[in-house]
């Protein structure tokens, strides 16, 4: 009896192992890679991301993924043009800018204007119009780097909503110190909302080093400090998205499904790599372990679906349209993998109370690769934020921040800043999640799902 | 007899840290402070650079320099203009790049050729005429970060010579890999040479990320990989460059004079912070030590000459407009900083025999400041290279150069790659230093001088 007791954990061990397999090869390095090496930067509705969705379908066929398709929708598409700033008085010099994510357009030939600077969106509100008029606004904020991403939550305000009350005010344009916690001289792009009505100004980011270089100025300068500003981007319409989506099918089409995956596209100034060519690798390379190949194996309970989502960094246009298409198939779990290439050091899970066992053994798995539990509930993703509302059950696998949003939308988003060894640990836990939620006994389907 | 010796050496020890003061005021971190935020950077020729003399003049006097001037001379003044680079196959997307100092120009609508990729320069040099072409020649190499820049050293010639190499093989343009260890989106500029009779190419420096892309390209693709260069520098002919010069008055005109400095040009994609602006700063901030303000103060033996040189960037062309108007001037010491703004680590000196115990106190002196002396001479600094040359004694204050070169010649040579810690060890390296050699009762005269 001991002896069978022994041979049964060794069984189970031996089961707990493959459950959380060490990749045997580096496949998801090897998609961030293939995908920044062979395709580059791919703007939501460009040519470029068409080119990322052949690419990926591809790549999933070859990694014998079902089902392997592409879902169209449409998107409103910007793209960005020529951009230059200079300071011509009193301190003439270059400042490095990007374009923000739906900005205006200034006159072919530019605008010049004096600059007034606030320390925040705050100070900004509360300045009265005929300050801000006509002039050139810059907003300053605080970032700094977090392990769990909070500061870019807290001063994201600064470029999502500083633009529009700027143009409320009458502002000719607006720059805004970059959202990141470098101090490079790469500017970090990312979406701004023109709220209902407002027409959209030039509005830029400006390096975190030349907004110190500028806040020095307006410091120092006892005239107004002028600004040369040269903005070019277009909104060109309607363009063609796409999710690429494939399969491993399950055996237990009344379990619901595993929806799981990252964004295909990315900003334009990198390639990618972080964000989010990292996340739809480790979410495929997760997935891939479920994938039978040429050995004999079990398929997972539930049907795993992997979505790589078009059209995510403006605005989730590609969760919406997949849930638009599929929000009646029953959804046992959602996931999404967005937060670069950095190890995961804490689980969040949303399960109902009947399945609160499945997350109490995601945590037990999940513990020897260096990972703690919340108790807070899963609430990332951006494309999968409408199945979130809906109330269906998720899993939030949080990685290292500490690092990520020093690159995150610049033109430093490159490989280069992807870490094998991390990587690597990302994939190991997905695998464990996947293979937890893909074959758990219990009822994961919550409500209309 | 007893107190009064004790007394005594109290009093040599206060002399002793009045020579070696730690910095009252952070004046060396407020001269880059001013002339990147109020100049920015001072590409040799340009009116960027003039604007930087007057600021310089501005600031001498201000401190209490004597016979501050500018000594005009002219410079072949070369401008950059437009510069983008792009795969067109088989793998469509941006490349960072920026034009070598001096590079040709494609035709304004840009060049389209493939790439043929070499490892090293000397690869480039056996490869015959044939393969090379009519086609787009990348040269890479493997900088690495070392405390001394030997790497620099010696992986420089694939910058200097290998456009000259390519053009000689009938090549239409060439792209060098960064020479940098960094693996930013930054790429790295500086000067080029083409040697007698070669028609400049475009020539540009791929940054560091994109080179590892690029790389990745030729060994994946099965087609050759084409690329679209677009490089619009102009060589603008001679225009006005200068050397700004101040001096603190010695005692004994026939010591000979001390001549310091760094160059004030710098390259005009950072704002020169580190490459010169400290270098200017730390030799300024050290000869104020020796003004006397308005506490009574000797005056130093030898008058201390400080140079902020202009046009050393493309060649020293200011050195060697000061060497043409004062090497018949008796200079006793020449000393040139120009390695960044980390810590001095190490003391090269060079002094006639009779001399000798000058090096052995300079040695003593900066001991305590965490700086080894070395046996190789001193032989550091483009702007004093004629004075080496002519046997002039020399002190070199190696300083830290492992993360300088990530930023070397690129756009983040910003005032916040600046640490003012470190810098403070710099000028009290250089106050320690210049105490001594300027007051060495010691001939310290050589040669001719």
């Amino acid at each position: 009896m001991k002896h069978a007791l022994v041979l049964a954990m060794l069984l189970l061990s031996v089961r707990t192992f493959a459950a959380t397999p060490l990749p045997e090869t580096d496949l998801a390095y090897d998609i961030v890679a293939g995908l920044t090496t062979e395709v580059g930067p791919r703007l939501a509705g460009t040519e470029a991301e068409a080119r990322g969705r052949q690419w990926a379908v591809a790549k999933l066929q070859a990694l014998g993924f079902s089902h392997v398709r592409i879902e169209n929708f449409t998107v409103p598409t910007w793209i960005r043009g020529d951009e230059r700033a200079s300071v011509v008085a009193p301190y003439e010099q270059r400042l490095a800018i990007t374009a923000l994510g739906r900005s205006g357009a200034t006159p072919a030939t530019g605008t010049t204007a004096a600059v007034i600077g606030f320390a925040s969106l705050d100070d900004l509100k509360s300045a009265p119009d005929a300050a801000v008029r006509d002039k050139i606004v810059y907003v300053s904020h605080a970032m700094r780097a977090t392990q769990d991403g909070s500061s870019y939550e807290y001063f994201a305000p600064a470029r999502l909503f500083a633009p529009a009350v700027a143009a409320q005010k009458g502002a000719r344009a607006i720059l805004v110190r970059s959202l990141g916690p470098d101090d490079s001289r790469h500017p970090h792009t990312g979406a701004t909302h023109w709220s209902g009505g407002v027409a959209p100004i030039p509005a830029a980011a400006l390096s975190n080093s030349d907004a110190d270089n500028l806040e020095r100025m307006l410091a120092r300068s006892r005239v107004p400090v002028q600004l040369h500003l040269l903005l070019t981007p277009r909104s060109v319409g309607m363009r063609q998205s796409g999710n690429v989506i494939a399969e491993v099918p399950g055996t237990d089409p009344s379990a619901g499904l595993i929806a799981i995956g990252g964004h295909l596209d990315s900003w334009d100034l990198g390639t990618g790599a972080l964000d989010d060519g990292a996340g739809v690798a480790i979410a495929t390379a997760a997935a891939a372990t479920l994938l039978s190949g040429d050995r004999p194996r079990d398929k997972p309970r539930r049907t795993v679906r992997l979505i790589w989502w078009g059209a995510e960094e403006m605005e989730p246009f590609g969760g919406r349209a997949y849930f638009g298409a599929h929000a009646r198939e029953p959804h046992a779990v959602v996931a999404e993998a967005d937060m670069g290439a950095d190890r995961v050091w804490l689980l969040r899970a949303k399960f109902s109370a009947s399945a609160a066992p499945v997350a109490k053994r995601l945590a037990t798995a999940l513990a020897p690769l260096g990972i703690g539990a919340d108790v807070a509930p899963a609430s990332e993703g951006e494309d999968i934020a409408e199945f979130l509302k809906a109330g269906v059950s998720s899993v939030a696998l949080m990685q290292d921040l500490t690092r990520y949003f020093n690159y995150h939308h610049t033109a430093d988003d490159t490989l280069n800043r992807v870490d094998p060894q991390q990587l690597r640990q990302c994939v190991s836990a997905w695998s464990a999640m996947l293979e937890i939620v893909a074959n758990a006994p219990e009822n994961l389907l919550v409500g209309g799902h």
